[in-house]
């Protein structure tokens, strides 16, 4: 996994955050060929969901949520984790990670530093969680002095004021970085909160707005306009791709458990008495979707989500993981969630979610099944099952050739161009207006430095499919059969063929796709 | 406008966020065919100012942004409007759009209805302008606090307490939706603010997290990421396209002064020399670009911004406008930024923004020009530009076509596909066999309800530019001549020719690309 943060970082694919300042927590800037990357991913989605589907149209909604949607939804009251504080950094721990103890709690009424230059005035607490290391209390509350002290207060600099040692039994939780109470657990909402508009009026609710926690529920809300304006009928899909935001407690794993994502949703609307058979129909699906974009079916993983772990209104659950360098984690979940959406948002806002049959002449609440994608963790994916590192030494010397193995709909660049001999202005000539036919279609690039080799290798590192260059044969050199025709070199094979110039397009064309 | 906005939401394109619990203000959902008209637009931008050219790469950023990156750049200390906050309902208002007043303040302790079923209980104040007024005073305060009860306290059944009246000379402002007294104006950020991460310090700054009011400063924040993992050379840009976030005062005209919106923005780094020169050379290619998506050049005005109303650091700023049907409104901005920005970051970060080139062994900060564009803005621009309403009618009978002249290009549907007949079998196959081969390619839509003249009709409201129809001539019905051919209608001449079935994929990729 270092390797593939590292190559990101090197080759422009994703980078921390403002970086320069430190990084922010959880967020990820996609580089130029990451942007590329993402866009082909989005792109292809897009086609294969929307585009080709006579049965799904698009919609693209606003991320800032209205606070009512999100009531109704159940997010505001329910998007949480229990929580704790320490009471000392303020820092918050998930309670269910951090088990109430037994032990010694040593009081403390604050502490400072022999020479006076630093000090604490309120009370803490320390755990020493079993009676032999009581003696060692001490110590441990200076370790975590010295922690808080940015200044460098030393353990043996530090005064520590009103001791009062208590036995504790599994009641209380400690902070296990420091060893300081931490609160009751108290739930903790996961969506951004924000205040929208100019009211003065800090608890004034209308002035809440929320950054939407997922895709879906613009959808739900759009669902009726997007019916009469569409006159779609029933089974139908609405999808999306867009931003979503979680304040993650914990992010990790490079882009993979972020705070900003974008997620590639469909909510397919459908009759009550379809929906476990859609719901296998669109696993199906889903599946090869991944299969063409380089993704094969044997590294997916799928979990059949048993009773009493899925959400309370879904009836059939389907987690696709894959297998990432850092374990087994999900991708995308496909759940059929019944009508629990639209009815929530009926409920919610007193608008009709009524579905009109006119052949049956029935009204009903549809039924939803939910495709829903992660785009980080799909590229994510694209890129640590496309890294490679190929040996390709001879005769007992090491040569690594590092190659990301991108399926050509996936590559950010297509294709490069390059002259054999950058000093052969002809080549030069004819490799250049080659890049400006191509470069209408697709992203493409054009190097003439340093040895064709190093060329290529350059390229492998970056996953483009097909390297064309222009040698002396095209200029007919070497007789008049391969007059006219470039050698297209392809990274994974690392074989050649002779494609005749105007023919390059359309051969690209074909197999990008 | 009013036709423009209904004919939006009836077929499809925008529709207000939230509809359902009463809309949040600002913000808007792209509907299917909006949606599609956006991405239109995001993807030529992108290909004209990234794939086509060796000069520019793209990139994509967080919105979720670090509090340094803002405080640099200024936004958090300048980003903002005096606002003035009304005593009683706490609504705000922008402090230059009102004037301090003279006349007549009176002064009240409290409200209540006489019924005793509604009060206020705070000091208030109404102005009454003229002396003559004065004697309407207590009529004025009732009228709005006929507007604060939504109970509906009728004025006649209102008890004012404690009136005094003051006189008062050009010092105070007052609301004019409601005559009361508004506190001293103060600075209130556009941003909108959010934390992030788990504390629950509320004043722990490095909690602070804003949605970006500009995609600009992740492109700064990057900018030497990119320039060593890409190696480009100056002069060089680097484009982003995404959402940005103002909490505008006063959102109004549809789309066009949002909250939530998006942006394409190129930063084109340079040599201070050539500043001057590349903002006109940026004016030139913005200005094709907009002609080349169906806004002509004669209806966008260029606004070149004088001395004192530019951004302290701007040396040049072009405003390009366009003609709204509710004014002439900035579509884009191409501003000489000098070394502004990267200067700030150097400082701000710490992190050297030098440049260093390796032809004159020269060190510097790059100076930049960004042309910036709005791209809800301009899916507005092309929407009204499209709109258009054609009196056909013939012999005094009235029969308007609405019709969206869309360039190709934008249009959302790029082709429909009709059998003549719905009944015909083999009309309805080769009809369905085209749209599968045209599908892969583009959006498509297949229609056979009703008479093909509603179909045309139905088509020309939503822009889809051509119509194919399958008849009893593609049959061969009529002689050999047209067998095998389809009609293809133009929407703007509503003329149609005869294309054969095998080129309809090409001749429309030549059209629409």
């Amino acid at each position: 996994m270092e390797k593939i943060v590292s190559l990101c970082k090197r080759r422009g694919f994703i980078f921390q955050s403002a970086e320069i300042y430190g990084g922010l927590n959880g967020c990820w800037d996609y580089g130029p060929l990451g942007a590329e990357l993402k866009r082909n991913l989005k792109e292809y989605w897009w086609r294969c969901n929307v585009q080709e589907r006579d049965d799904v149209v698009g919609m693209d909604g606003s991320i800032l949520t209205h606070n009512s949607v999100l009531v109704a939804s159940g997010h505001v009251g329910g998007f949480s984790d229990p929580m704790c504080d320490c009471l000392l950094t303020k820092e918050r721990l998930r309670a269910d990670q951090v088990p109430a103890q037994s032990g010694t709690a040593f009081w403390y009424t604050g502490a400072k530093s022999k020479d006076g230059s630093w000090s604490v005035e309120k009370e803490f607490a320390v755990l020493v969680a079993s009676e032999e290391a009581a003696r060692d209390a001490r110590k441990t509350a200076a370790k975590f002095y010295v922690q808080l002290a940015a200044a460098g207060v030393s353990a043996a600099d530090l005064e520590l004021q009103g001791e009062r040692a208590e036995a504790v039994t599994d009641s209380v939780r400690f902070n296990p970085a420091n060893g300081s109470l931490l609160t009751e657990p108290r739930e903790f909402n996961l969506m951004f909160k924000t205040k929208i508009g100019a009211t003065s009026d800090e608890n004034d609710p209308s002035a809440i707005g929320w950054l939407r926690p997922e895709t879906a529920q613009s959808i739900f809300c759009q669902y009726k306009n997007i019916l009469d304006s569409s006159r779609m009928k029933i089974p139908f899909g609405i999808a999306q791709i867009g931003k979503s935001f979680r304040n993650e407690i914990n992010p990790r794993n490079f882009t993979f458990r972020s705070r900003e994502f974008e997620q590639m949703e469909i909510e397919y609307f459908c009759r009550a008495e379809d929906g476990l058979k859609l719901t296998d129909e669109w696993l199906e699906r889903r599946l090869c979707f991944y299969e063409n974009i380089g993704i094969p079916r044997e590294k997916i993983h799928i979990l059949d989500v048993p009773d009493g772990e899925r959400a309370f209104y879904s009836k059939k659950t389907y987690d696709l993981e894959y297998e990432f360098p850092f374990g087994i984690q999900e991708l995308e979940g496909i759940a059929y969630r019944t009508d629990y959406d639209l009815g929530s948002h009926q409920t919610g806002s007193g608008k009709s979610m009524e579905y009109f049959d006119e052949e049956s002449r029935e009204r009903f609440i549809p039924h939803v099944v939910e495709p829903s994608a992660g785009c980080d963790r799909t590229v994510l994916a694209v890129i640590c099952e496309a890294f490679d590192e190929e040996e390709l030494g001879k005769d007992g010397k090491s040569d690594v050739r590092t190659v990301m193995r991108f399926h050509p709909r996936m590559a950010p660049i297509k294709a490069a161009v390059f002259p054999l001999l950058k000093k052969n202005e002809e080549q030069v000539r004819i490799a250049k207006e080659i890049v400006k036919e191509l470069k209408p279609w697709m992203p493409v690039f054009y190097d003439e430095a340093g040895a064709v080799g190093r060329r290529y290798r350059r390229q492998d590192e970056v996953g483009t499919p097909f390297c064309i260059t222009v040698d002396f044969d095209t200029l007919g050199e070497n007789g008049e059969e391969n007059k006219d025709t470039v050698t297209i070199r392809h990274r994974d094979s690392m074989e050649q063929e002779r494609v005749p110039v105007k023919d390059v397009l359309h051969w690209l064309i074909k197999r990008i796709h």
